[in-house]
């Protein structure tokens, strides 16, 4: 039998925690044998969450945290003052080596907080990417970076362009991926200055598959499979993507119910298209990484059910088995290498 | 009767050119009596395209200019050497008074960069922005700035919070718009370097309604009239609008094909979901002004139809009734003034 990977699990984080996190550790462990998940979060309720279902006992342990985190609370504030909180007390496990990885649907600002202060980086990362993938006509793309780290320098955006394409290659199953910039042409000379001084850099990496610019309307088409942005603007595309898609389906559903004959054909579409939209959700692509850190933090979405946080942890089992560290830590250090050389 | 508006009009701009553009001409002027025309563009081509129609004749006349500017083209070689463009040509009718207004189906860039050159900015004005309207789920609201001049001070975007307030209230009839700058969280701490400085900024305006930041997920349901960023957000929006909702409505059909029943029940939904969709179709408000020049500048999308460069003929009238320049002027002077009494 393979390796056991352990997942810490932040049971109080999210918009449907403890209900749906509990749900998704034991989803989890009635799937595959080789997972040991860590729950952290108040005993009490945590146990009495454990007691709705029958589940392979011994893949799932409670370590205890009194405290929670909010997602309204700022993030460094919340980090260093909750120290037994379920956060705190989670990014400590991996930390210590305990957990492999760690599964939150809480506050984004305080895991990202929490896993640059308290796992710590991989030697050379500059800044860890947050790096959620996201639905598109012809499957998914992969997003870097989408963090609260924004003002990136183009060395960053170089090692985010390395780490997304390990990622979408090693866990993803994406041969030689695609790496594109975010810029609001597709001449090389087009940009601001930060796309300006990163294009060439990337252009000289042989260890990436770059392809150039990605004007924002290409994304939802997939045009490229790692979209490489500075954190301000990933940030707007994620959430406008979400909000576009939301208002749109509203849209659609307002359209359908606007006449008896419309109605009618709603009843005999609604099935299909169900389907189908939930391909194009972003909220579906629930978890995360937070790439270049010495252990794998994983951020789910906020409204995450039990499937995704299961879907999360699952995805953890794959990340280890894969070595994406390991080969992060290749990546950067033979980065590091070649720019010595050329100094 | 009201003043006459004198708008010259690219007949050679757009992928639609000329068919398109001289019969949007020619149906403001079936239209309107209070506008003139000035096309300009190859005569004999203009000529027998007219010749399709009926409509008062002495209302639109001819501006020969033998080049075109292509696309693809440099802007600012383009404007510089292909002097007898159509571009170039209406614009310089703009400066010298013998219209009012251009309009332009043509090269953005272009269009850009000749504003800013031949027409020359409003004094005190220090970049005019690319202002487009597009639909909301409760209206439309104005994204300022979307042009070519990427990195932006935070002086610039208060700038076009001001001028982007007053073209809401005097244009678009809006009463009092809120104004909201695009921002990755709520809270006034947040955000890039740039937003941060221009927070309370915006803040100390006694003369717009500035309600705070909005986050891109609030974009598509209408939370603010005027939203201010600066161009590379912009184009990043506006171009992630249009290709989210077109990927989506790709998926939508594609979901209505893919079963007999389905496939039934898309026949009795499609004329509904048809009109409502155009509603929320940020290709059909193609007329976007490039605010704070001495005349008025307007792009309209480059595959516009004959109904989208006759309303932004028409949008034309509205901007020169209602003294648009005469007020960004004022607006302008009073913070200069503003700011001189503060120092």
């Amino acid at each position: 039998m393979s390796e056991i990977t352990k997942v810490a699990l932040d049971a109080m984080g999210g918009d449907n925690a403890p209900v749906e996190i509990v749900k998704g550790a034991v989803e989890a462990v009635q799937k595959r044998k080789d997972i040991q998940i860590l729950l952290t979060g108040q005993e009490s309720i945590i146990k009495s969450e454990l007691k709705k279902y029958t589940y392979p006992e011994e893949q799932i342990r409670i370590v205890n945290a009194t405290e929670v985190i909010e997602t309204a609370e700022p993030p460094v504030k919340a980090i260093r003052g909750k120290k037994d909180s379920s956060i705190v007390v989670a990014m400590k496990l991996v930390k210590n080596g305990e957990a492999d990885a760690f599964v939150s649907a809480g506050s984004t600002g305080a895991v990202l907080v929490g896993g640059q202060v308290l796992v710590g980086r991989i030697k050379g990362v500059e800044r860890p990417p947050l790096a959620p993938l996201f639905p598109t006509l012809t499957g998914v793309s992969l997003l870097i970076d989408c963090g609260a780290n924004v003002d990136a320098r183009p060395s960053h955006l170089v090692q985010f362009a390395k780490m997304g394409s390990i990622y979408m290659e090693s866990v993803m199953g994406k041969k030689n991926p695609t790496v594109g910039i975010v810029n609001i042409g597709a001449e090389e000379e087009k940009g601001n200055a930060l796309v300006k001084e990163t294009f060439p850099l990337l252009k000289a990496c042989k260890d990436i598959n770059f392809v150039g610019s990605v004007e924002a309307r290409e994304i939802p088409y997939g045009k490229v499979d790692v979209i490489v942005c500075e954190a301000f603007v990933g940030n707007v595309i994620l959430k406008l993507y979400e909000g576009v898609g939301g208002a749109l389906i509203k849209k659609v559903k307002q359209g359908m119910m606007s006449s008896l004959r419309s109605k009618i054909g709603a009843l005999l579409v609604k099935p299909a298209l169900k389907a189908t939209l939930k391909d194009f959700d972003a909220s579906e692509y629930g978890g995360a990484p937070l790439l270049g850190l010495k252990g794998l933090v994983v951020k789910t979405h906020g409204s995450s059910t039990s499937t995704e946080v299961c879907n999360s942890i699952i995805q953890c089992v794959t990340f280890k088995e894969q070595k994406i560290n390991e080969k992060i830590k290749a990546a950067i250090q033979a980065t590091q290498e070649e720019n010595k050389e050329s100094e």
